[in-house]
This record gives C-alpha cells, structure tokens and sequence, in this order.
C-alpha cells in the first residue's frame, strides 16, 4: 500500500477494489491489453514489422521512449504512426484506474475526473499553441504542424520523449512552452514521470484560493477537486514537492553548467532527467544525445532520473542524518 | 496596518512600538540616517563629489541601483568605494527594524534573527562560491575577485542592480547562481524585492520537515523560526506565494520569447523585473540595457516590476473576476 500511495500523490485513494492485489492484477491487465492493442494497430494499419511495432508499444505504453530507429518515430514519417502512437502516448499519460473503469462499461469515469480534464484541455491548449507558432514559423501546411505538434506536446507532457520533429528548432516560445511541460509530467496513477498533473492542478487551485483569500482575508474558502474537499495536509505536502522539485532543479542546474557548453543545456539537461522525459534543448535536444557530457556529468543525470523516478523523497531521505540514526 | 503587513511576509508582527505611525516615523529616522552616513562616507573616504556620493547613497539604501554613471559603480574603479557599497547594500538588505534594535543598544537583536543569520550565512557561502570560480577562471587576483564576488552577490541578492563587473561572462555556475539569488531577494522588512528572504528560509525549513514527515508519517513536526512556533497558515501563504512567483515567471518568459533574441534574455529578463533587480543576463546583462526590447515588451516588463514591487497580490487580484463584482 505504501508503495502504491507514493505512485500516486493525489487526494485519491481510489483503489478498484479492496483488496490492494487485486487492483494490481486488474491495472496489469489494462497496461498488458493496451501494449497488444497499440502493437496490432502498428502492425497492421501502420505497416511496422512485428519486432518494431511491439518495441514502440512498449515504448510508448511505459511512457519510456526508446525507439529501435536512431531518429525516433521521426524516421517512419507517417502520418498514421504518428497518430497512432500520439493517441496511446495521450493514454499512457492517464490515471490506469479510469482506464479500467472505461473498460468495465464506465467511460463517463473520464469527463468525471477533474485531472483528466485539466489534462486533456491543457494539452490541447498546448498543441494549438504550438501548431499557431510553428505554421506561422514556416513549418509545413497547417495539417502538418498540428501532426508535430500533437506529437511533440504528447511526447513531452507524458514524458515519453518520441520525437518526430525537431522541436529544438521551432521559435524560443515553443521551445521554453515544452521545457515548462518537461515539469508537469503525466496524471497520478499513470505511467508518466515529472510532477504530475494532480499536483499541478492543485497547485493551480491553492493559488486561486490566495487571490481570492488575499481579498478577503477572514473568508473560509475550502478547496474541492471533483466536487470532493481536498484535506489542507494533502495541499501542504504538494506545495512541499512542488518547491522540492524546484530546488533540486535550480541547484542541479547550477551543478550541470560544469559539465554543459551552455546554460540552456544545463537546465534543460536537469529537468529532462528529473521528468524522466529524454530529451532537453541546445546539446541534449531532440536530435542530439547525452554523450557529450562527461562520465561524471552523466552519473550525476543518472542519479536524476532515479530521484525522478522514485518521486523524490525515497531517495533524498537517505541523505538526512536522523534518517541513518534509527 | 495592512500596508505594513503586506511589505512584512514573514510570521513577525513585530511593530517596535504599539502606534504603527510612531514605528513608521522611528523606521524613516532609521533610513535616513543610514543614507547620509553612507554618502558622508563615500564623500570623505571615497572621494566622490556629493552629488555623487549622495546619488550613490540613495540608489544603495532604497536597492534601486541608479548610479550616476553609464558604468555603473565600476567606472570608479575604487577599492574603498566597492566596499562602502557593498557594506551598505548589505544593510538596505536586513530588516529595518534590527537596525533601529541596534541604534538603540541591543545589537544582539541581529544574531537572534533566524532571517538575518540565513542571509548572512547563504551571502557569504555565494560569495565565495563565486570567488573561487571566477578565480579558477583567471579574473584577477583573489582579493579582486572576492571584491568583485562580495559586490555583485551582495548588489543582486539585495536586488540593488549596481554592478562594478560584467558577471555575464563568468563561468555559467555563477551566472546561473546569480539568477537564483534573483528570486530570493532581501529580507522581510528591507527595501530589497525579490520573494524576500524569510519566504525562502521558511520553504527551506518547510521542505526539511517534509522529508522528516515521510520518513516517520504519524509525527507531529510544528515548524519553529527563532524559537517560535510558525502557523500553518503563514506556511501556506508563504507557499501560494512561492508557486505564483514561479508561475508568473514561467509565463512571462514564455511571453518574453516574443521580444527577446534568446531564451536566458527572455527569463532573465523577467527574473531581473519581476525582482527589482535591474540587469539579467545576455542581452539584458550587466553592461547592456533594455532599449533593444520593443515598446510592447518593455510595457509588459514594467508591469511586472510594478507586480514584483507590489508583492503581486495587490496587482493580480485586478484580474479576478469576483474583485469587479463586489
């Protein structure tokens, strides 16, 4: 049970059914059914071999990214793969639970729950943005553009980290657009990485709820999520990851310049391993890789993507003497 | 009252006096005197003329940063007058009302103040972080560049802005810890803007009992500044208010994108206004300025100064919706 709350930071603690192997066994069964249908559409609509359409299935599904092409998805430049996998990426980025609540004759559960929506109307927002800039930048017809963009924002918010085109080109607001969504990361219960939407959206929520306190300072404004009120403990230990996270961004980044040409691929290179995302910008961008940095660089981007993997605490706790005193 | 309150973030509601007009009138006495020492000093140790030495002395009291040459303090190249300077920025950074404790004899006040002992100590390890690295990359001897560190650490923490070197073409580590500092800002109760101090230690403390609180969850952890127990409510104002300055700033850089050659102008640009602070880096560095930037990008930085100097609530609460109906 333990391990199950810390993969999911919401105020959730939906659990399918009483018996916590029992969800275990029916999520297995979603994530498994997913990976075989995405491989069979690769397969038979999108025209992959058996071999490459399974690896991006799993790629995609366990929002990892690793492609059997050196230029990704990119390197197949269909427009039915690439929907295709933009689709189950979306997918993957989903709390599992509402997967298996759709496929149990309950599809409503999706529109019900506040992080999916928050979740689906960002990234869309986010790919219309993106498609407007990189059309008006000369990018191709506007067909096109939303194709790359879909991809891209996809990729990156579920922290995938396909890529189809080089974002890294496309103008700074693009670029600065993305590396902001390398934070926000899947939703709870998904197999996304970063800070993940629910504490996004809570953290959104808590802001609101400041202007709206700073205005009238004796009012009691209770926060609810999906019609549900969220406990203040709850708030409290989001807004402390949410500044744990940045810390440990900032202070990363400021480690990473002695190890990068540039500020931007310092940064970008904390964030892209901390999201678990895969690429960054400038010399880890989309088409280059993290071979340049040197071992010791990469050993401490190592140890990144295993505190952003683990969601923080598992890790940092080890470094706190009370925690070795016990 | 509540314009006191809100320049004062921190958990104290210390007034000096029972009568809020007194306490201002005791604190202005407290400004002044500290402006015409310091430009008595610059006049008759540093050497200026008085018009400059008082020009200096009030763009160092108010951490606003204005010299009166296009060089800024660097055009006089004196040893003695960096030092006055920094000796200065220093206190325009502390709370004011430890300066009006130690003018009356109890200069113990300023190492009982947990604000004052974290500024002080995070100063002067940025100091010599900068020193040592700025040193390794042969700027001059150790003292010169610990001159150099102590002024523009000092002058960026107290978000003044003079600068006596171009700290844009250091080693990417200080520019970026630079930047940093930029958030941070002076302490509760000083002139200086950024988040202030008290809000960044109480976060710290905040994220240090978060880990203790996932190690051992049923513990009962109260979170005490100087001695004294800090509400939770503070806490969650103080971490509402962190997470809008993080959002307006990754919105404004986004923004900023259109306006500005490179992504670090861009978010420099913004962390530079939105702080008070004066320059950034790149384009908008040291010994560059904001002319270049477009009249529609300049008006969008002005009104994040105005939002950073007003502690932003008093601007952003202008665009709820529920304000207008009341």
């Amino acid at each position: 049970m333990q391990i199950y709350r810390a993969e999911m930071p919401g105020p959730s603690k939906d659990r399918l059914t009483p018996r916590i192997a029992t969800t275990a066994k029916l999520l297995w069964g979603v994530y498994a059914l997913m990976t075989v249908v995405e491989a069979v559409l690769l397969k038979f609509v999108g025209g992959m071999d058996w071999f490459d359409s399974f690896c991006h299935a799993f790629g995609t599904m366990a929002t990892g990214g690793f492609s059997t092409r050196s230029a990704s998805v990119g390197a197949y430049d269909s427009a039915i793969i690439d929907t295709i996998i933009t689709v189950f990426m979306f997918l993957a980025g989903v709390n599992f639970s509402l997967h298996y609540y759709a496929l149990t004759g309950k599809p409503k559960r999706y529109f019900q729950d506040p992080e999916f929506r928050f979740y689906s109307i960002f990234l869309l927002s986010a790919t219309l943005f993106l498609t407007v800039n990189i059309w008006m930048d000369d990018w191709g017809t506007f067909t096109r553009c939303f194709r790359d963009s879909a991809f891209t924002a996809t990729s990156i918010i579920t922290t995938t980290g396909f890529g189809t085109a080089d974002f890294d080109q496309w103008p700074d607001a693009c670029r600065l657009l993305l590396v902001s969504m390398m934070f926000m990361g899947g939703c709870a219960g998904s197999t996304g990485g970063g800070m993940k939407i629910v504490r996004v959206f809570i953290m959104f929520k808590k802001m609101l709820r400041e202007l709206k306190l700073f205005m009238r300072p004796s009012a009691v404004i209770q926060m609810k999520l999906g019609g549900k009120p969220v406990e203040q403990e709850i708030i409290s230990h989001i807004s402390a990851f949410f500044a744990i996270f940045m810390t440990i961004f900032a202070v990363g980044s400021i480690v990473m310049t002695f190890f990068t040409p540039d500020l931007v691929t310092a940064f970008t290179s904390v964030v892209a391993t901390l999201g678990n995302i895969g690429p960054g910008l400038n010399a880890v961008g989309v088409t280059q890789n993290f071979a340049e940095i040197s071992p010791l660089g990469q050993a401490i981007l190592t140890f990144f993507m295993l505190l952003g993997r683990l969601e923080l605490y598992t890790v940092l706790i080890l470094f706190l003497p009370s925690y070795w005193k016990r």
